[in-house]
């Protein structure tokens, strides 16, 4: 019969193609992450979000219309009804609200002077949480040290009934390194100093700016110290109080502030989407805050993220693009005062937080975006370098696999979420982050844009993967 | 006789020497306007100016140990303690004071809010001699013009009752100019609005800086117009409320300011002096003004130039030159509210004033000197071309003959004083001038210590001229 014939010549082809098949997965290492229409899509995204100006457009309009919404004020509720309206303008789907109960922090104007040896006032801020001092006000000698060590180091009863300055200075770096080394002053200062008998902290603003505009932010008072007023200095203004101490002269000073807790109120995380196609279970979430402090308008912390998560879901929905995974933007409440939004966010999925497969935020300023970093298994880093090549017009730098994505993330990444960095430049972030200095004026359309384009590709071809993304369950995600 | 024959070599010897004459005449065209003495100590006081830190110090102690000295406060009278003890300190002779009234203005915190279309508050000044709101303030729909041509172009009855915001935004120059053509509405714009029905001004603020921080400055109210409050905001708010008028809404302001005029007070003028030698009499003034606004320390505006003056004088002394004329170092009251320390000081001069030979103002910041620009009879620019020339190796431009020197000068240049101008760098100065940001952190040392090197140079051989300064007795010199 012939049939042997046929046989072995189709074997002889059969030969021939698995040779050629091998090739093609030798070149790719993997079955290819992305389709060539995924890929021929996040192009489109890119030039389309480069060229777009929706995200400037949100943010010039959260902060006029809304301005400061810190967590609790009025202003929150506001930004929270701009949300759900926006996002409804915007066409998204499945627009709603998760509630969260988030703290109510007033903060009221301060008073600080310098009395001795020269008599000079100083513009402040009440670090966020801070207590007042009472109406009369707190007159003390003062002790400057450089930080937290130098304090722990002072002989005993050194800072009783005293006032603490901690005169630390930032260090400017692009990734915002110097602020996780020099926050702790802000972040325990207070305690650390009340737990010695102090009666008052001032510290040097948390910040890489010469102008005279103090940097607010967080303090978290130990449960079991005593709780005393803290405030924040300008740098230009710390320089002066430091030189009135080289005159080896007692500084006395003398602060005031009103500020203090509120009752806790209702707030609410804001959601709209992007709905999925055959993996519509699947939640890619891209996240920003829309509470802010309350000196300037939050423009870009974070209405600047804001912009970008928005107007990344309205580039995909503008270009027609459905996506196989559902993509959720998520405005969460109260970033600023201990991430009670996402936490009230995470808890309300309950078993539902494993469908969340990947996650973007965007919560470090302005842009532009500079590298692509990420935290994902090992079997996911493929995809990544793809994504990254995906985003080879916008010449950004591959960081390693120990992205965090920013403060909102934290508890969907500790249940194993992997997440996308596309990391904003920070370089000049600490500048205005925290004070009345966080205008319009601080927001470059361009580097806005960029970001755009850079969120936009990440969180789409995140929607489009072929794989599945695993669930990171290490501690620390392999290196790259 | 032999004679004939000499006399013939004789003459011809001659007819050479008179070639050889001529030949040096035609490149010099007059008698060296210096000694070659003059023009290495010129040199050796540029070199010793570029490496010394006395100016900065001193701008240092002037706002770490006075801090703001409007005229009239407490600051001010601070300032001419300090001004005092520094020039003894320093060695300068003939330490004293001249006497001088000046305006005494209270500038009290001032609010303004946007009521509609979207609730707002902006930190605002009042500006410089600004009338109060009264406890309750002041509430009134806003009309937005850009300058005084758009206010005096709008219908009858058009901002009756209302707020006036002037939108015009200043434009960045080195030489001031952007100021000269944007600060008419800070001046005269209350007055101009008022005479309209007006009843309060916002203006934004004469400013090149994108902070969040208002610049104040002087108004000038007419005598015969009603007398309306007048505010300044910031530029990132300024834009921020021209967003609120393209709202095409309404837009609804409040204002509050209890700012108001005290009665005046007694100040001074402090001067010191390098005494002259064989040409005593004549007197070179190096000026600057020691008041400053308050909501900043003055290290820009002016302690930079009481630094610059200070210093120059301070350097020729380290080098023992002793000059001809005398160097009389003049720390002006009051330039802000009307420069009523110089004309004090002219006043108090009577027929000495014709002893003031030249003049040299620092009033433009911290520098670096770019130019040196001259008000000088045509008899007198070979001098200043070879002042010029002495500063080569700073590389400034050669100005034209129209230099100003500055507002403290204005009175004797009307005399006929002459005017050398070292012009300092305008380009960034008008980001911090009359602001809370004007503080050591914009001073910056290198480029203070190149300002001082240039007017010492000019100063020095100002005093050392061979020549004889020509009043300047047309309303315009000649050109160069």
């Amino acid at each position: 019969m012939g049939s042997s014939h046929v046989t072995k010549h189709k074997s002889r082809i059969f030969f021939v193609s698995i040779l050629l098949c091998a090739g093609v997965a030798s070149a790719a290492d993997k079955p290819q992450a992305f389709t060539r229409a995924d890929l021929a899509s996040a192009n489109s995204l890119l030039e389309k979000a480069l060229a777009d100006t929706t995200a400037y457009q949100l943010v010039e309009s959260l902060t006029t219309e809304v301005g400061p919404r810190p967590a609790g004020s009025p202003g929150d509720k506001a930004a929270i009804a701009w949300g759900l309206r926006e996002m409804q303008r915007l066409g998204f789907s499945n627009v709603h609200t998760v509630p969260a109960v988030v703290p109510h922090w007033a903060s009221m104007p301060s008073e600080f002077s310098v009395l001795a040896p020269w008599p000079q006032t100083m513009p402040v801020l009440a670090l966020g949480g801070s207590v007042g001092t009472g109406s009369e006000g707190i007159e003390a000698d003062a002790v400057m040290v450089k930080d937290l060590a130098a304090l722990a180091a002072l002989p005993a009863g050194a800072v009783k009934d005293r006032i603490v300055f901690f005169s630390n200075r930032m260090e400017r770096t692009r990734d915002g390194s110097g602020y996780g080394k020099a926050v702790a002053v802000r972040a325990t200062g207070p305690s650390a100093a009340g737990a010695l008998g102090a009666v008052g902290v001032v510290i040097r603003s948390i910040s890489t700016s010469s102008n005279r505009l103090p940097h607010t932010g967080a303090l978290r008072y130990a449960a079991d110290k005593p709780r005393i007023p803290a405030l924040a200095l300008s740098n230009p203004d710390a320089d002066a109080l430091e030189r009135q101490f080289a005159s080896n002269k007692p500084v006395r000073l003398r602060i005031r502030s009103s500020s203090r807790d509120l009752p806790p109120m209702e707030s609410a995380n804001v959601a709209g989407e992007i709905p999925g196609s055959d993996l519509a279970q699947e939640i890619v979430i891209l996240g920003a805050h829309l509470d802010s402090w309350d000196p300037g308008v939050g423009a870009i912390d974070d209405g600047a993220g804001v912009g970008i998560v928005m107007g990344v879901a309205k580039a995909i929905k503008d270009l027609g693009l459905k996506p196989r995974r559902t993509i959720r933007v998520l405005l969460f409440a109260n970033e600023e005062f201990g991430t009670t939004g996402s936490k009230a966010y995470v808890e309300s999925l309950g078993s539902a937080a494993a469908n969340h497969v990947l996650g973007l935020e965007a919560d470090f300023g302005a842009g532009p975006v500079w590298r692509l970093a990420s935290r994902v298994e090992a079997a996911d880093l493929p995809a990544v370098d793809q994504i990254f090549r995906a985003l080879a017009p916008l010449k950004l730098v591959r960081g390693n696999n120990e992205g965090a994505g920013g403060a909102d993330l934290e508890g969907l990444a500790k249940l194993g979420m992997p997440i996308l960095e596309p990391t904003l430049d920070g370089t000049l972030y600490f500048d205005t982050h925290h004070t009345a200095n966080d205008t319009m004026s601080q927001v470059d359309p361009a580097a806005l844009r960029q970001s755009v384009a850079a969120y936009a590709v990440s969180a789409w071809l995140g929607a489009q993967y072929s794989g599945s993304w695993q669930k990171v369950m290490t501690p620390k995600p392999p290196r790259r």
